[in-house]
């Protein structure tokens, strides 16, 4: 299909036009790059639609997949679209996540006015974050209102998606005891908004005092000059009774809209655009690496350096010659 | 001077070759880059020479100059010839560290049998890494028999000075209570030998239980393949009244003569070696950002992005075909 007609579809909401687009920009054949960067600057041109990102971070157990499912479900009823896509690197691995997914996400996959995608499989977190990046892209051209990008959380993954979102939410389960689940600090202080899931039956007390802790730990962070007074902030939610969502959906939409007035939106916005502009050319320098003939030579002299027939040094500007001739 | 005679007088052991080639593979200017390349080879085939690469990492108060000292000191009165050199991203901004360690190291800076040279005043990690990497190879061909790589341990220099040694040793002060001093497990995880230092006067008591703390933590390591029996292991010593030295040098001894026969020394060299090769080509392809031009056009594009003017993709497509011209 031509790249204006597909880039007109998709930003007239044909969801198969959309899948079709994500297609493209998460293939790595060079010719396929090109057409997906005139795709991408065609859908911005056409469509100012601007989504809200909100990026969602929560280890296997927490109830993820049950929290976006009735979430997500909450917000189409309130007459919002909404996407899911994830950053998972793992998946290339793991294998089977699309079926894995949407048997989790039934309700939600099924749903005219949602739309699920899931991880791009690439084992390279960099490939996966650019493809995610882009796909918000054409999820925003294609009239999503709220782009739900979650994570499980796999090594660099979280800043990842804190780079290409406008909230983080982190969701987490009832702990035992008044000790903090071993969330890293740097995690807590990317984080929007807490959310202790599994808030019913038998959990809920200690739901409420896990609530409790975190509120406690996020206040002895030091003030972010993009938080009004009162976040970050930990509620509890039950993504199975489908319990504070509404008021959870509240915070966030009063965050944004403090955020957007302070100019912390657009400003947030504008760093991560250039965040990546800069990723993506580093990236696209070390991609050079990846085609057949420069890994051949790489792993040649990568043997004879490691037999001490060559030092580092003087092998790498061999490399370095044959990257330029070639 | 010509390059065949600079690496002849280095190869001869004379010391103002060997601070002159130095400085040499410090520059970043393209043809010392070049030069030096060529030195390294040139030294490299003429001096077969292999000294033990010993990494040493301890964060300001636990005695480190002092350690090195006494150490270094120790070693030459073994008949061995000491190189100390430096790995610390830091010392461009402190400023003023060759004075600092030399000062500090007084007695050992008068050593004819020792080298002291601080690290490169450069504020990029990648960049001290490279130069220590090679100023470590000089020294080696230069017939030192022993080269003390050090580190404070600022982000990830300590991972830097391990991949560039044969031996790793932590050095840490006595800590009061039974806690262990927040060392990273990471980092304890790379040692090879823990060395608690200021095992004298009031603290002597202190150490000894700091030291087996750290022995009972080391027990609960995974064993590693690359260590014998007994290793690693926590040691007390005391850098001020040198004890300690003649035991610790001789438990460094027992590891390397193990390594060495199970071939785990050459495989370690090997595979760093690979390394380093990877590395420098990677960090050579990222350099030609650093170009004047090159940065004035990732300032321009990187303002058209954040403005919104232009996608992050097509603003790198951008700057590659720029790069690709120039």
């Amino acid at each position: 299909m031509d790249t204006q007609v597909l880039s007109e579809k998709v930003v007239a909401q044909d969801r198969r036009a959309l899948a079709r687009a994500i297609t493209l920009v998460e293939s790595s054949r060079a010719d396929h790059r090109e057409t997906a960067a005139a795709l991408i600057e065609d859908i911005r041109r056409k469509s100012p639609h601007q989504a809200l990102r909100i990026g969602l971070s929560g280890t296997p157990g927490v109830g993820k997949s049950t929290f976006i499912e009735s979430f997500g479900t909450f917000l189409t009823e309130q007459g919002l679209r909404v996407a899911v896509l994830a950053v998972d690197p793992s998946s290339a691995r793991s294998g089977g996540s699309i079926l894995g997914d949407k048997t989790r996400m039934e309700r939600l996959s099924r749903n005219p006015n949602a739309f699920i995608r899931p991880s791009p499989s690439q084992s390279h977190l960099g490939g996966v974050a650019r493809r995610t990046r882009e796909a918000v892209a054409l999820c925003e051209g294609a009239g999503f209102d709220v782009i739900l990008i979650e994570t499980v959380g796999v090594g660099q993954s979280e800043t990842v998606v804190a780079e290409m979102s406008d909230l983080f939410i982190l969701l987490l389960a009832p702990a035992g005891g008044d000790e903090l689940q071993g969330v890293k600090r740097g995690i807590m202080e990317m984080a929007d908004i807490i959310l202790v899931n599994k808030a019913d039956g038998d959990l809920k007390a200690t739901a409420t005092r896990t609530c409790a802790d975190y509120s406690g730990a996020l206040r002895l962070l030091r003030k972010r000059p993009q938080d009004p007074e009162g976040f970050p902030k930990a509620m509890t939610v039950s993504a199975l009774e489908e319990d504070g969502l509404a008021k959870a959906w509240e915070e966030m939409q009063a965050l944004t809209t403090w955020r957007r007035e302070a100019g912390h939106f657009a400003g947030r916005r504008a760093a991560q655009a250039r965040f990546w502009f800069e990723e993506e050319v580093k990236q696209a320098l070390l991609a050079q690496l990846q085609a057949p003939s420069a890994r051949a030579a790489m792993d040649q002299l990568g043997q004879e350096v490691a037999q001490g027939a060559t030092s580092p040094t003087a092998a790498a500007q061999q490399m370095l010659d044959t990257l330029t001739k070639g």
